[in-house]
């Protein structure tokens, strides 16, 4: 079974690009504002990896049989090595990766606080929707980082797997009773509203991410392409719904 | 800071035994109840370990600090890719990883219902306490296994970490405020009286394991033997409690 693509319309090719997106890190980050805007970015995947991994062991709990708890318990155990390469990369350039992340705990710990599963097929969906859309999102915005940041982002991005077992395991729970369906579109619109509100304050809190996502350091990336860049994950995102059996 | 060492009476060396513990898996399995027995361990052992992983990922979230929470996170990360070794021997050996564990679920799961921590310091007495009781005994049977068994249980037995850190935490405590280690005291005792009602119970339950651990099958164990045996595990335990700077 096919997990259904990320955001397909990728962003403007940065091959032509002059500013960051061609530079390593050495270089980019002699800019102060750069260098903060990417701690930042680092801190903020970090603390979603560390919430990502505990989201999924609580998760464990409500698997129905031992082989779909062994299974969450993988993805939980690859999410921690992401969140470990992510931390030796902030140790590597000097920033202490706890200060790097406290700034993201709240909206992160609140978002998981405010959309906490109350089955299994709800943990399964978020786990697919959060994940999905959190890619997409760092997708994006890698390509506007410089090399060295780039293929870290990338690779810690790599599919764990969530997909394929989420949407198999779903779409098989709508098979059987189809007005299963109903209940869980509308908690994966639940889902996006509260992602979106809990994106909107951290962007509204960090200055230095803010600025580079609006434009002011990395390339290409302006307000108009901020809003494109949103369509393009929402499109994706009805899209998975859709494929998952699910009217976003 | 020096973790205290496990049971450090050992068992009677097995150089000079002609039986099992001198053999590979494939001379050793011929014989089914060996094979069984030993197929119960492996099931007991993975099951342990996707509980350890599940309950370290739970004690994460009672972490004081961000930093205490990564760490907890590691350990457990390193629990579930011991259960990975284990499922992969099981499945290696034509053995269905989830028919081997399901016997000892209930035991298991019983044990941490009943000894769930309330705080971050009980929780890493737990782990602490849990893994050294379990360490110990898996040590012991492990020098009466078939050679290609007894490398696999002494490498997932291999220290995670636990030590160390859940030690240097709880004595931090205790000198902040010396009652806490009557308290924590009292609870390591608890866990001990636990563990052995939930093992006496598995004993009871699996005829093929016990039969091992009473010398039905493997070398050198008979019941005075197990006695001894169960007398070196608890007299580890004391002494790791007087480290800790608790009487056991």
């Amino acid at each position: 079974m096919e997990t259904p693509d990320h955001a397909t319309d990728t962003p403007a090719d940065s091959s032509g690009a002059t500013g960051i997106a061609t530079q390593d890190w050495a270089t980019a980050a002699a800019d102060p504002q750069y260098r903060a805007a990417v701690v930042d970015l680092l801190g903020a995947l970090a603390y979603g990896e560390l919430a990502a991994f505990e989201r999924l062991a609580e998760d464990a709990k409500l698997a129905p049989t031992l082989g779909d708890k062994a299974e969450l318990a993988k993805m939980a155990a690859a999410e921690f090595h992401h969140f470990e390469q992510l931390t030796e990369r902030l140790t590597a350039v000097d920033e202490e990766p706890t200060a790097a992340m406290e700034p993201f705990a709240k909206a992160l710990d609140d978002f998981h606080r405010q959309t906490a599963p109350s089955d299994w097929l709800e943990g399964l969906v978020k786990a697919y929707v959060g994940d999905s859309i959190a890619s997409d999102f760092y997708r994006e915005v890698a390509a506007r980082l410089d090399t060295d940041t780039r293929s870290l982002v990338l690779s810690v991005l790599d599919d764990t797997g969530h997909g394929n077992f989420a949407v198999e395991k779903v779409r098989a729970a709508i098979e059987a009773d189809p007005r299963v369906g109903g209940r869980l579109a509308l908690w994966a619109r639940r889902l996006m509203g509260e992602a979106l509100s809990q994106a909107q304050r951290v962007v509204a809190d960090r200055d230095a991410l803010s600025t580079m996502l609006v434009g002011g350091v990395a390339d290409g990336f302006d307000l108009a392409e901020v809003g494109r860049m949103f369509s393009r994950i929402t499109e994706a995102h009805t899209k998975r719904m859709a494929a998952l059996g699910l009217a976003a």
